[in-house]
């Protein structure tokens, strides 16, 4: 259980929606408010049963708050504890759902270091945006990071309101946290929406590549269709680390291309096969 | 309706065993017979019911055959042709299902310039092989391309087939499938598994980026199970086309870590949104 009275889910779209919804599945004792600049995002969470009621007014829904759940994309995640911080008790603990960690992190030491901040990041999503895209099970069994904090108390406070959703938590540092995102999820983000962009660029006799393409390529790039806000947040805010991935796939492009090139079967063959057992010791 | 009486498949894995399980589906009223080097997948073929009878001997197989579709990888669709053909009718037609057309109709033309042979391409398919993968819906509604014949006869018969069991015929010339099936297809293997080999070759304070990947990582890396043996053969036998996509994605990847090295969000926003839109232009 989470040993609070109240929760604040501050912008309240799919990972906070989810995390509303799971509360009150495994009824959360205390009270969660909704909190943000939206209110038909707000109303919407309201009449699906992830907040018990919300308030537009900051002072108002943090008013006695435990915990703040900072829901927005990364690049207002800072910004936004800077501004409740200072409508919250200073026991209040703080934190988010953001792709990133390091940039967010350090920019809430800067702007507002006076809160209890401790990043999270609940590695389970959707391309659906929004709290209609909303589930109490989205957490459930997912690995959820929570970033190395000095502040012990608040540290265990996050955890156990990840693990009471379902989650199993890992701690990391921010820097080791946005170097394996950029490789799990950035990265592939990026190598999808490349893909479509070269594969809808194809024509041959008038007719266009994209006509021709089989479940594989839907499998591939079905994470394209996430929302190009949010992404376009992430990966800027996870710059080096996954420039140095994207370049490191171009240049892997570049290798099996002059292996192809040279005919060379045993080395394409060694490749794909290795890259075969990778891929099956995930699970489906 | 199929016109004839006899058709052979020769090697019968996923593809040819999933035709056969079509054919009986839809009452096809002529024998179904199977034929290869391997026993075990002729005996299981027999028994899913896929064929009607089989033999080892192919002057057995095709004596009287009207239709041979072969099954085989695409490096030895033209030899099987060449070897089949002195046991087959003069009438008899050949197909096959291999994913590259203009090496197969080039080589076809060479080394059994007798046979009267017709290329097609099912698009449809599965990351997993032989009969025991088959199933009688797989072509439903897919496309199969039917590369361009002076036989008008054949490609008619050819056509019959492939329609007789739910596909929508699209005629092409064997290089014009090659580049779109390079982009369509092809490309889409390729960037999976070279996405698979970055990102399980990172580490972090002694963390794999495998252990933290979510959904979309599985979505756009599932066909990177693919067979390597299948696959070889696919990216050597179109390598012209193949090489010139993925030199192009690289040159894609390298432009868009210009962007992000240049925190050109701009930019980044409007190639992802131009990509998302691309993706959603078809059907999920």
């Amino acid at each position: 259980m989470v040993p609070v009275g109240k929760i604040v889910l501050y912008g309240v779209g799919l990972m906070n929606g989810s995390l509303g919804l799971a509360l009150r599945a495994r009824s959360f004792a205390g009270e969660v408010v909704g909190c943000g600049r939206r209110e038909e995002s707000l109303r919407q969470a309201l009449e699906r049963g992830a907040i018990d009621r919300y308030s537009l007014d900051p002072a108002d829904a943090l008013d006695g708050a435990d915990v703040v759940v900072v829901g927005t994309p990364v690049d207002r995640v800072a910004g936004t504890v800077a501004e409740l911080a200072d409508h919250s008790p200073a026991r209040c603990v703080f934190t988010d759902v953001g792709s990133v960690k390091a940039s967010i992190v350090a920019a809430c030491a800067v702007r507002a270091p006076q809160a209890r901040f401790v990043g999270s990041h609940p590695i389970a999503g959707s391309e659906k945006a929004g709290v209609g895209a909303a589930r109490e099970s989205l957490f459930q069994g997912s690995t959820c990071v929570v970033t190395t904090s000095p502040d012990a108390d608040a540290w265990a406070l996050v955890c156990a309101l990840w693990e009471f959703v379902g989650c199993r938590v890992v701690e990391m540092s921010p820097e080791a946290h946005d170097e394996l995102l950029a490789a799990s999820s950035h990265l592939p983000h990026i190598a999808a929406a490349a893909l479509v962009h070269v594969v809808a660029g194809t024509e041959a006799d008038a007719r266009r590549a994209l006509d021709f393409v089989g479940q594989g390529f839907r499998d591939t790039t079905r994470i394209a269709s996430g929302s190009p806000d949010v992404w376009t947040s992430i990966v800027t805010h996870n710059a080096a680390p996954l420039v140095r991935l994207i370049r490191g796939l171009a240049d892997e492009l570049q290798r099996i291309a002059d292996a192809v090139t040279a005919q060379d079967h045993d080395l394409i063959h060694a490749w794909l096969a290795s890259a075969r057992e990778a891929r099956e010791s995930l699970s489906p």
